[in-house]
């Protein structure tokens, strides 16, 4: 069914409402839902609302959490979520973050102890707004196998890279470590498919093409070796220098009343301070890139996709609507 | 034949200074080569330090650059190579570099105007060395297609991650965004052997096993679509924010007078002011990974190597002394 994105935040903050959220908690989330959904990214879009509603019901998500933000140098800003979502924190930081990256240069948020923090680039996304170039990265449970090893050891551990450009949408890099999303894997044993090689391992840490044995054992790394090396990089960014869960001990997000506690590693650069023509030279690079040698710039059909959403409002199937208004319908008893 | 490290040492540094390279230039050089050739990087080690030579003799490295490094926010240094090495820069700023990350939290240095700089893992390992973790990125020379193209437009852009960790060798990731090495493809045309498929294009376009064919085409990012957006991403951080040359825009590193002007980024950051903890963290998780999982820590062979290099010296082809010899005679004369 077709909502506006108006229609779509009332619902989600009210469905967020009804399931235990605070007014903060629930802004945020539905902030970021909406902007995933209006940008064409429906897996961590509304569908994957639900898993948060969930959490929230089941306190996996605190929704009162307070997040504890300290800033124990001048360019570093720490977060520690409470266990509640991984956007307050940053949400309540963005601001100080964007100053500090134009006063200092550059500045990182770090924050651990959140819920699963869907989209990434919506976090990166919004520093490139403002300007900055950005590198994101984040953990959560253990599903990925790592470089060698048979069982999983990290999450899908996916990083994220922003760079505004003039004239024209940002450049977004959003891409898991893993050589595809987890809900591919869940889609095809639920239409009982195969799944092509190269994605997991099954239990006994044989390659696999049977997804409900994939689900029992590990997923695979994008690119081998290097893309294992990747998610090694994510690991420890996002849950070493927080002191978040590694994905090793991390509870699982869609079950038990744990929150997973993962971390969130943002990066924010003020490009126009090492060279105040930067936008001017990304925008001719990224055409020269895009028209003369036909690369692919990830980012822009985000970006129309989003202009397109604001204009006739988003799709979605009437069972998520469904769903989501039982969370609603309880906050307005 | 076999080299203890002060005789490998002592002979590329009169070999740099035969070749143009000023006391400092050649300091800088001869450091990084050793280190690589002691840590068994055999390929950016004393058989590309060849290339460094040659390249001075040609002036595509000015051998008397005098770096111009300015601090255009408290956490940023900047530096102008000016046609020189990528290392002396690096090196008149490391100390400060250090400091402000331990200050500000997280700190910056970004080059461009520089020579093609050899094993990336030199730059993050010092600062591991001296308890920070580390991020670096160059560019150069276009070899590499990009995300959808079928020419080249990136180098291989490899970057580099380094993290600490107490009472052993620190993790250090140094890879290209290509699915191998250039000198892979180089080695394997002149034993006329034949390349996997997945590595290289030809100049049409089309995939090739033919080493020679893919010499005059195009290398292949590692993990596809992914690799390709790591490569973006490292073209970004090495020349966008530099302002160095794009990787399309760099004269070629073996040939001609022009140097390649290629740019380069590292980022630092002091892990203990958001986690005291944060080295013992690291030794318990990466000795889980490894002793547990079988996970590959990237970094340990490099410094077992480096151990035995210094106890034992190195081993290298008397071809490669003797050119390196050339050299050196002509400073001795």
């Amino acid at each position: 069914m077709q909502l506006t994105l108006d229609q779509a935040t009332g619902l989600c903050r009210m469905a967020a409402l009804g399931a235990g959220a605070n007014e903060e908690a629930a802004q945020s989330l539905t902030a970021s839902i909406i902007a995933a959904e209006a940008e064409g990214l429906s897996t961590v879009g509304l569908s994957h609302f639900i898993d948060y509603l969930e959490a929230l019901e089941a306190g996996r998500i605190d929704g009162n959490a307070d997040p504890v933000i300290t800033r124990p140098a001048l360019a570093v800003y720490l977060s520690d979520a409470g266990g509640g979502l991984a956007h307050t924190g940053f949400d309540r930081t963005i601001d100080d973050l964007v100053k500090a990256a134009k006063l200092f240069g550059v500045s990182i948020f770090s924050q651990k102890n959140a819920y699963t923090c869907g989209a990434l680039g919506y976090f990166t996304g919004r520093l490139a707004e403002q300007g900055l170039v950005s590198f994101a990265a984040t953990n959560g449970p253990a599903v990925l196998a790592g470089s060698g090893s048979v069982k999983p050891v990290y999450c899908t551990n996916p990083m994220s890279f922003a760079s505004p450009a003039a004239d024209g949408p940002p450049l977004i890099i959003d891409q898991s470590s893993s050589a595809t999303a987890f809900v591919n894997i869940r889609k095809a044993a639920e239409d009982a498919k195969k799944i092509p090689e190269g994605w997991a391992l099954d239990a006994s840490g044989n390659p696999t093409t049977d997804p409900a044995a994939a689900m029992k054992g590990a997923m695979l790394a994008f690119g081998g070796q290097r893309g294992a090396n990747i998610a090694l990089m994510v690991e420890v960014l996002a849950a070493g220098i927080s002191g978040a869960n590694w994905s090793l001990d991390a509870p699982w997000f869609t079950g038990g009343p744990d929150s997973p506690g993962t971390g969130l590693f943002v990066l924010a650069i003020e490009p126009k301070l090492l060279d105040p023509d930067f936008e001017q030279r990304m925008k001719d690079q990224l055409d020269r890139l895009r028209r003369r040698y036909g690369v692919h710039i990830p980012g822009r059909s985000r970006a129309e996709a989003a202009e397109k959403a604001k204009a006739r409002g988003i799709t979605t199937s009437r069972a998520v609507v469904q769903r989501i208004s039982e969370f609603a319908e309880r906050y307005s008893a």
